[in-house]
């Protein structure tokens, strides 16, 4: 099962749904070769917590039915959707990758899944979360290989891609939880602007995202944009800007190499593999920049650089309200890892609170201010192939098993668009390279990604 | 039962603390005199949907222990707080007004709530809401005269402040929930900034605040202070700023006038009284500002003028997705008005709601444009004293039993802190006049209302 990205091929829908409209293919027939597909890799890959077999056979007749009444109701009408199991659905337990919260009933639908529901999509099944979406690892495996890591905390969505499981699943991110994942399991996804898609019950943390993990960028955008019509974006936001189809390929003219926390801590091979990505680009005529070329970058650089711990410390204060509601009810039975963030976080004035908010404008407006520059950046979504499930990088005692977002923490500080696209093999797993984009871009970003998945051969290395 | 502002006597805690500690009076001691006042106004004032009278003594001689050893947790050690029904509490049933949630138990403390138990207030009960907490009424009688509404949705919490039940109570306030209420209960009340307590669960509306009814300003703010010293702000905010004292009072130069939407529906004997009032401060040498006096309080005006329908739209659509959840889980129940509410809200497309936004941000500017005219804004709490039960302004639909929240969506929309004082007896109703500062000065707008409440005497008509 070594990943090849020239022969890998994903789950897609959009297009399947031109023979739903010639009865050539239904909705049902879809969801049952998906059902067939995770009934296979399941075993192996073990990316969904509960399955709704039923519900999802008579939402797909459902809108089988439609199709042939010629009344779709979306884009993704019929599109078998995971939810990771962050998010409520109101006929699935909720259990946020904690035994804690084993079986629990919630009954509702978060605003994403209602959106979905509206549109039509078929919510097939809970994917595997780490525990509460932090970094304490749950059982999925990488599709390519099951000795690596999925990624985390999108574990269960990002592998159930990879499996070519079903074409589309949402994610979520507070630090890298969608674009990290995302890479190392060959998916399209996206990490939309701050605000973009109401994130329902789950407003709790100041820098999350809800995003899309697809096999290809068609189905990718077209889960965000239904979603965002219908659920708007989060209270007082504006919601995601754009139209039901990505943008038409648009070549970038310059494009910014960020460096982030990750530069330093990548390997040879994959950095190797990235140049050659960014060799085809120049050759190409796009221009690249990168952190010597201007002293903007530079400062961009700076303000981002702590964006880990930043990270850690923002989402840690923010987390000790549920951690301690959790504590007091059942008493202990959270990891070690989540001990330590707490601990972290409990050491938190509210003016240490305040003094990384501030923090995080600086680095907002740092990145404001290379706008001009370029039609947008361009990095690794990872500092390489997803590592053995064993490892345990160590940061003040919270557990990194499921690998590094030290290219992802600095796009979640600042709220931008991301979108991770399958270009490299490394050692025979895959890596992900990730464009990125000013706050409320996101439908320019998917020209700019169209363009180099177009544009750009994958590099196997 | 008629109010007198010279005679009323509500409950207060901090002249209380004192004698804690030479043991001439305790905590238990203190809620002992709390329960029996409940017990004689309950019957008619209805203020409680659930009273916890076992855990309030352990945690009142728990704080009783602590004072004795000298350990007081904070200023607020062995207050006992009433709860608005619409937040969460681990220890009592969450009904937010509604019989669909009859009896849910969500194991949980809001982040305020957990927040006041970690300062060693004693959590008395839960206390009535308005439906979800909008329009349609509790069964809570005015403590003042029970043929009148107590207001809404904070009605318990105001009711209970009125009958000298507690010292203090949680409100929450989308449009004009605390205010108004505390207005119209003879409460000493603040909304405070925008996203300067913490919302815990209730993060799903982008002008909600959780505030504080109280029998004094001291109280008051010690709650407040309290509170955001341990859950913070909204995720993202920087919180409350502020000392655990309210400031000493402050003369103000300059006070506005603000009209909003309530000036031309005041009755004329209300006006009267509140017009008496600002002939005290003008005797007083503060200069008062109307309207007419410049181009810039015009605008703010024009900019606050639509604030109702404006409030209605952003929460409307805001709420949508609680409401859609409710009925596809319960198939009825909700009440004609909020059916009302959510069909207005149904109509709305996601531009309509960014129409919405801009024209808040846009009568923020104006509010930010007349900050160097005056040390504050002053205006009453509401049209007039609280109406009788049976009336039923209609607005589209969505019914207005709990009074007209005309001089307090302004405050709302404009996400700044207002502080209420009972300064007006109308027919034997109180009335409130509330102070109003720019975002994030709430402590300086406790000095303005500390000297508004000693210089001003109030008005009886």
């Amino acid at each position: 099962m070594a990943y090849n990205p020239a022969e890998f091929r994903p789950c897609t829908f959009h297009d399947a749904v031109p023979r739903f409209h010639d009865a050539g293919d239904t909705p049902r027939a879809f969801l049952e070769r998906c059902l067939e597909t995770i009934a296979a890799r399941e075993p192996a890959v073990q990316a969904w917590v509960t399955l709704n077999q039923v519900g999802a056979r008579a939402a797909a007749d459902a809108a089988t039915a439609r199709y042939k009444a010629g009344r779709a109701l979306s884009s993704i009408d019929g599109m078998p959707v995971g939810i990771k199991d962050m998010l409520q659905t109101k006929d699935m337990p909720t259990e946020q990758g904690t035994p804690l919260l084993k079986g629990v009933q919630t009954l509702t639908d978060s605003a994403s899944v209602l959106a979905l529901r509206q549109a039509g999509a078929v919510i097939i099944g809970k994917t595997v979360t780490t525990e509460l979406g932090m970094s304490h690892p749950g059982p999925t495996t990488n599709p390519f290989n099951a000795d690596h890591t999925p990624g985390g905390s999108s574990s269960g969505s990002a592998a159930a891609i990879g499996a070519a499981m079903v074409p589309a699943t949402l994610g979520t991110q507070v630090v890298g939880s969608i674009i990290r994942p995302a890479g190392f399991c060959g998916n399209t996804a996206i990490k939309p602007t701050f605000g973009a898609i109401h994130r329902g019950e789950r407003l709790g943390f100041s820098q999350s995202h809800i995003g899309v993990h697809a096999g290809c960028l068609a189905d990718m955008w077209a889960v965000t944009y239904e979603m965002a019509q219908r659920a708007g974006g989060d209270p007082g936001h504006p919601g995601l800007y754009g139209e039901v189809s990505p943008r038409a390929p648009e070549k970038p003219r310059r494009l910014i190499v960020m460096e982030a926390e990750g530069w330093s801590q990548t390997d040879s091979a994959t950095m190797g593999a990235f140049e050659g990505i960014l060799a085809q680009l120049s050759d190409a005529g796009v221009e690249i920049l990168r952190r010597a070329d201007s002293p903007l970058i530079e400062a961009f650089e700076e303000g981002i650089g702590d964006s880990l711990a930043l990270s850690r410390d923002l989402c840690g204060y923010e987390l000790r309200w549920t951690l301690e509601n959790l504590i007091e009810r059942f008493g202990s039975g959270l990891s070690d890892s989540m001990m330590a963030r707490l601990d972290l976080a409990r050491s938190m004035t509210i003016d240490d609170y305040r003094a990384a908010l501030l923090q995080r404008e600086a680095a907002k407006r740092a990145f404001a201010a290379i706008d001009g520059l370029a039609d947008g950046l361009i990095s690794l979504s990872s500092v390489g192939p997803a590592p053995l499930m064993e490892n345990k990088a160590k940061d003040s005692g919270v557990t990194h098993t499921t690998g590094l977002p030290a290219y992802n923490a600095a796009t979640s500080v600042l709220g931008c668009p991301a979108i991770t696209l399958p270009l490299l093999a490394v050692g025979g797993l895959p890596v992900g390279v990730q464009v990125i984009g000013q706050a409320h871009r996101d439908a320019a970003l998917t020209g700019l990604a169209a363009w180099v998945a177009a544009a750009i051969r994958p590099v196997t290395v």
